[in-house]
């Protein structure tokens, strides 16, 4: 138990200095504790499912003195890292896979000549939904793997769960203790009838009846898995004498733990969704929460939700769907303003996506609202469904671009090449906050569906009188002869910043918001090609199918020269985690960056004019 | 019963001329006929999950007439779609996704005031292990929503269907008939201790006695549906009294009903695999089949799983995963041969890749052999489980290109760009058929992830000295000094072929087997760029984030002129179905496209030459 203060104590200083992953640590402390002292992970096998909860693990996995650094640049990772420890067998961040990675581990360990190793997942019940989860099991029963899936229950995703599992589970905390360990048939039904009209009917009487008093673990028995639990997950001995006890059983075990998000922590137990990742605070010797440092500065995010919710006050067909991150996309208000229209689906992105497409073809204007990473689960759906039907849904994805502390689980860097591949879509990108409202606007009215990206990023403003959204249309910030700088998305204002910088050093400047990448507006950007020296492309995306890649191909489709062109993209390797200022200006791509770049283009233009 | 034969013997008449989807067609006469009875389709909503059963449904919509034209070019398409009839709402050809389409349009009706309208998804077993469906059900039982799912059980996919799931459903056929409409909880448990040691054990035993008796259903339950059934799928006037039984029951319900694949075809019945889409066959009056037509001519499909074979028996490391897709594969002797080294993990993909990614962790070498098209439900597992862990599996892409007649939501014109953008992936595809081995057992011998990707087609080869697969490196098949064309894939020997042309016509061209897109040859394709007046460079894939684009990017990057070059590929738009080379002609996509492009080229060239 001092082991586990001293955790706790050491997860407490680290977050009262910087936003990180809090409550969700503070929960598996006796879990973790537990794991590593009943199971070998030299040799056995541990998944941490989302990864955000791994703060305990790394702790006593030889990162104790490292920690401090934890998810600043050069620092540990917020995630799992293999990089960083062989304890740490997988980089995780988006949910639900742990299943069928600890099934593949396994499976190859056994044809291996390993069967002595064992495979362990921790999964969240906020993770659980997720279609992935269900897909691992049903094949884990088939192959019947010795498997330990531990169920680390505290009724919450980031924010409480939903869904018919959700409902499921908080039954099994009224059921009475039951272990799933004992296989035998009882003999208590076997005067019962069995045949004819009276029987069904006894026997329907008598399923409900067994409803009511087992619902816990039923659905993981039937399914092939054998349901041990529910155990508390703060009692130390107890937890190790369950895992001892499961750790030699044979075929898929589901081990069901109760957990405590924030244990050990009042203010995180009493308030779970805020202090899931916290902004940093002061507390007193009590744990008492002195303050807490809420950031003042108004991100893209924050715009957005204002924008879908005027567009939900204004039209009663537009509706918002989430897939469990209510909070992380600031939809509290619509969700209380208009509970109708807003559906939290919980991590389950691919029916989100498919949900939506069946509204759309019902008629209403939906908006599917998710992170550019975590939408990538919806690929197949968003071809499917909605754009080989050309259903009009509107996708904003936040965080597009790079998302900072999270690090590469979390950069959304693919989503423009993966939208601009489909058919029917229009890709979309506000320059600035002038940008997110109208852009909003023109997607729910649009006859097709619609992606607009933004980054975890304060907004910025360019000052000009703006240009209303037209399909295809880019904007001209100014037009000069010297060189163009065209942005796709919010690098816009540091386009403009780099124009000016350029200025004082006698070069002028074009500056374009190209605002689609699909349509392009070939118009505009064709007489850019044309008429510029040189000419940069900017986008917060790697270069493969991105917007400089849109542009390359539609000027080689019209036959016009590119060599003058230079498209800045994030390259072509995973960024680690940091500040997004930082990492882009690593990158060269700020105004920094593009200052030089220009520079270097416009001696290159001189150097080829002079030849 | 007369409708019902009306329509087997239409089935019959086409299917006997020509290649379609037979045996769960054949299946389902019954359940549709009973729909229509029921509901009214001009209001209700009906999906049919996956599609490929739907043609009683073609048969009864007002399409009886162009029927025979089913799955032939500019006829009607194999699977469901909304340009034939407004019966049709969803193009459907991936499996899954219809509880959460339903689920949409109901929510949206019901916001829209439009609460009479019925919703209904009829899903069979093979489609419901995806983990869309289980996201669905859970979010649909949170939202009660009136909703009918009818499990279409005829314990089959194309193959036999396998899972957890699997066997939970075959054992509802063992089961007692049960009612799940009656909620009443019975007083039979009444009598039973629930506090204590004795109570713990009884309730256990209980438990364990209830589930074999009631295992059907009570998963669903479970998870918030209410269960129906189940329902003899054949028995035209008890599947309408049920129907019209749940029609009005409120929530969601699923409706359990069995039908046999094949039914009313005593061959299709015997042998469902090969009845499931059978090549053309003749029968007698007694419905007796007397030949069926077999082609004879290999199919790329056939050389990849003779090569996965030899690399199987070679390498014991190496394992197979299909999803679901034995059969379409050409697994059956790999399944036979090597067992514990076979996974067929149902309809899964994304748990098949995270699968396949904790096997690749544990040291064996996995192949993910999946369609293209199907390849796209595991898009974020390829990032997050394989390309961000730089974990060496290989995937084997399959129909990528135009899949003939099976249609758009068949067809794999995605792959290369959503396979490109990701850091550490290695992409490929094979020439010609004696680029299919070497390339294979490149991939399994690679330290990093590859994929594969050929067409549905019948291999051809360019008679050449092979050269050795090295990364990266293309190959040059001819070297002249004309122009040039350059194959990304198996549009090589059409490119000889037209070069062939094109030398009666006096044009010498460079032809270049290119086998990477990542990473690409750039010493090889600068050169060409940098040497031959015109350059072509031709893939069965969509323009933007192909091949082309990935050659314009790194051109572009290297400040090498590319307006002389022309990218062919697929359009901008979802091509409809037909025969692959038909669709592929009129694209401009074989040789006599390429002879015509070529020859404008060069006329481009002169021209340029002579300002």
């Amino acid at each position: 138990m001092q082991l586990a203060d001293e955790i706790r104590e050491s997860l407490c200083g680290v977050v009262s200095n910087r936003t990180a992953h809090f409550a969700s640590n503070l929960g598996v402390v006796e879990l973790c504790l537990a794991l590593h002292t009943v199971f070998d992970f030299r040799e056995d096998r541990l998944i941490w499912d989302t990864g955000h909860q791994v703060y305990p693990h790394k702790l006593i996995t030889g990162r104790f003195n490292q920690f401090p650094t934890i998810r600043q640049r050069g620092g540990l990772m917020g995630f799992p890292n293999p990089h960083e420890s062989p304890y740490d067998l997988f980089m995780t961040g988006h949910a639900g896979a742990s299943v069928s990675t600890v099934l593949g581990l396994k499976a190859a360990d056994d044809l291996l000549g390993e069967s002595h190793r064992k495979s362990v997942a921790v999964i969240g019940d906020g993770a659980l939904p997720s279609g992935v989860v269900f897909e691992a099991m049903n094949n884990a029963a088939e192959l019947k793997k010795d498997l330990l899936v531990i169920l680390n229950d505290n009724k919450m995703g980031i924010c409480p769960r939903v869904g018919g599992l959700a409902e499921y589970l908080n039954k099994a905390r009224t059921a009475p203790f039951y272990n799933g360990l004992k296989r035998d048939v009882s003999n208590i039904l076997k005067g019962l009838p069995v045949v004819g009209a009276s029987a069904r009917e006894a026997l329907s009487q008598l399923k409900d009846a067994v409803k009511g008093l087992f619902h816990s673990g039923m659905l993981f028995e039937e399914l092939g898995f054998k349901y041990i639990g529910p155990v508390d997950g703060h009692d130390l001995p107890s937890l190790k004498q369950y895992l001892q006890m499961v750790k030699d059983v044979s075929g898929p075990v589901l081990l069901h733990v109760f957990t405590q998000k924030g244990h050990g922590f009042r203010p995180a137990c009493e308030d779970p969704v805020t202090f899931h990742a916290p902004p940093p605070f002061e507390r007193d010797a009590d744990n008492r929460i002195l303050s807490i440092r809420k950031s003042s500065a108004k991100a893209y995010t924050a715009s957005m939700s204002e924008a879908i919710y005027n567009a939900m006050q204004r039209d009663s067909k537009v509706a918002v769907l989430t897939a469990a991150m209510c909070e992380g996309n600031k939809l509290g208000k619509l969700r209380s303003d208009f509970p109708d229209r807003f559906f939290d689906t919980g991590i389950c992105e691919g029916h989100t996506v498919a949900f939506a497409a069946g509204m759309a073809k019902s008629g209403m204007r939906p908006i599917v609202d998710i992170y550019s990473t975590f939408l990538q689960r919806s690929f197949d759906h968003i071809f499917q469904e909605v754009a080989l039907q050309n259903l009009p849904v509107t996708f904003t994805l936040d965080r597009a671009g790079l998302a900072g502390a999270d690090g590469p689980t979390h950069h959304g860097t693919f989503d423009i090449a993966y939208m601009r591949i489909f058919p029917n879509m229009v890709v979309m990108a506000p320059g600035d906050e002038l940008d997110v409202a109208p852009m909003l606007d023109f997607a729910v009215t649009a006859p097709h569906p619609v992606s607009i990206r933004y980054p975890k990023a304060n907004v910025e403003s360019v000052k000009r009188e703006v240009k209303p959204i037209e399909l295809g249309r880019g904007e001209v910030i100014q037009w000069r002869d010297d060189g163009a700088i065209i942005a796709f998305g919010a690098m816009l204002p540091a386009c403009v910043k780099a124009a000016e910088r350029l200025e004082e050093q006698g070069l002028n400047v074009t500056v374009i918001n190209a605002r689609f990448a699909k349509p392009l507006d070939t118009d505009l950007l064709f007489r850019v090609l044309e008429e510029s020296p040189w000419v940069i492309t900017i986008e917060e995306h790697v270069l493969a199918g991105g917007f400089g890649s849109a542009l390359l191909e539609a000027a080689n489709a019209n036959q016009i020269a590119t060599s003058h062109v230079k498209c800045l993209a994030l390259p072509d390797r995973f960024v680690e985690h940091g500040e997004r200022e930082d990492l882009l200006a690593d990158l060269g791509l700020d105004s920094a960056g593009l200052v030089s770049t220009a520079l270097a283009m416009a001696d290159r233009g001189t150097l080829v004019g002079d030849l």
